[in-house]
């Protein structure tokens, strides 16, 4: 059992390893390397069998230059029984040689079931290890349907990402509907993330209770940042969706480990736009990004 | 391939059965039954044998009552990759049996991944079936991220419910934050829902895009039903959450297809209250509220 609270376990990655970077996993069939793609091709436990050997690459080549991986869960979901196989393998691998792994998934249900999330990725399986170190979860069903993740927290020493401000367009569609009191939703939303990880805040001074705001929105992150002071944050949205380290640093501010950058397909498919092998063009790409993250932080 | 619209295959099967029943298939391991408790204690994969063997079991005992069943993907989920076979097995054992299958998942992302768990569960796989007819999802990041499952909708004869209001105390602390324009959040998702499913209004009226509204809080399903008037409703919370079928009569002013009721644990583990066999117990649970939700819908 875990019980080094995340957001101590991420500074203590962070510091060793002068990065603040998590690769994302989104292994899409149709853009795979062409000699896993082939393989792809011969059913579903063929292609499950080539995302693992992907993903595995992958954590391998990026191993040295990243704190977590963040597998997506629904690329391993679209291969059914067979891809949470691959799912499984991915995660263990990935904790096996030393990296922090963050679920994405973006669970939220009432309270009994969200129990069932957290016992199918939190919890420490028969081998006394659990499938992921922390998760991401929606908020929108309240305190009592997140309750499960923040107990996760504090008996197995997870971590849990709430989406506040998402990086996508529609995102503005719920997320910036304006509140009586002046206030978009996803502030009202902080500010319940903020309460709900005060009893959570480890020994450096941050929460396990993080969230998820958008890299491409620089005033968002700021204010979430004075919103949330001791709340990790997770953005996404640098590389592919066009934000830069540099639109992310005020999300520094409380600590070299108060933030951490997600960046998916800019570096799982470097390879697409260079000559290299796909994994030599993922560790190219993850090492330049940690740099130009590390130096914009200002730590 | 389906060609016929969700909604229309709801109707024809509330018309032909007279319910608007469905079980929710919440596979607790702790409160099986004895027989299959025992077997659920020997580790993972038998455990997920111990859940589909109840659930197929369930299936066929509340098959004449009820419209649909809606697996709850989290406890499936629980037992890792066994648990996903699982899933996958009773689905496609309620479809064989003629049943709707509407899986809980309350899935929802950015585009690309919200495609992800659209190929997961409502594209046809290579047999030509989906996992399920239809999913529950969350709205909280808007149009794009919601757009592969209406996709879905045109393509596929798929059907989504989205999370308006849920019948979850905390609820509250999200869904009923007051806007600017006097109105709680959970009515501009209902609008926005309702937008959503116009252009997906199928022959009988009713649309392929849905909306999950607790049965708990009568006064805000009237009111859900004034907003959405071609959405159809899934209504949680008869039963062990306390609401009764009389508290929804005011959901069916649209049709006799135009809700549905769910209940999970007042149905599939009847059994607890009684001397009976489980599946007798199911049975006669599932008889009995049916018959007194179609009396309350007035049809």
């Amino acid at each position: 059992m875990e019980t080094q609270p995340f957001p101590d376990r991420l500074a203590e990655a962070v510091g060793r390893k002068r990065s603040q970077l998590v690769v994302g996993l989104d292994p899409r069939l149709d853009v795979l390397p062409m000699e896993l793609r082939g393989e792809a091709v011969l059913g579903r436990a063929a292609a499950a069998s080539a995302v693992a050997r992907f993903c595995k690459g992958i954590v391998d080549a990026v191993g040295p230059y990243v704190v977590a991986v963040k597998p997506q869960a629904a690329f391993f979901e679209a291969l059914g029984s067979d891809g949470m196989h691959a799912l499984e393998e991915v995660c263990a691998y990935a904790r096996s040689i030393g990296l922090l792994v963050i679920l994405d998934a973006k669970r939220g249900d009432v309270g009994s079931t969200s129990r069932a999330y957290v016992a199918a990725y939190l919890e420490p399986n028969e081998e006394g290890i659990p499938v992921a170190d922390a998760i991401t979860a929606s908020p929108y069903l309240g305190l009592d349907a997140v309750e499960p993740f923040l107990a996760a927290c504090r008996r197995h020493g997870s971590g849990v990402f709430f989406l506040v401000r998402t990086s996508n367009a529609g995102a503005a569609d719920v997320q910036d509907a304006m509140l009586s009191d002046g206030r978009p939703l996803w502030q009202h939303l902080a500010t319940l993330v903020h309460e709900w990880g005060q009893p959570l805040v480890g020994e450096g001074g941050l929460s396990s209770v993080g969230a998820v705001v958008g890299a491409t929105l620089p005033r968002a992150v700021s204010e979430a940042r004075r919103l949330m002071p001791q709340t990790p944050l997770l953005l996404p949205g640098v590389g592919a969706q066009g934000a830069t380290p540099a639109d992310v640093a005020r999300a520094f501010t409380s600590g070299p480990a108060s933030a951490v950058v997600t960046a998916s397909r800019s570096v799982i498919f470097a390879f697409r736009d260079t000559e290299e092998d796909w994994r030599v063009a993922a560790a190219g790409a993850a090492e330049r990004l940690s740099t130009q993250v590390w130096a914009a932080s200002g730590w």
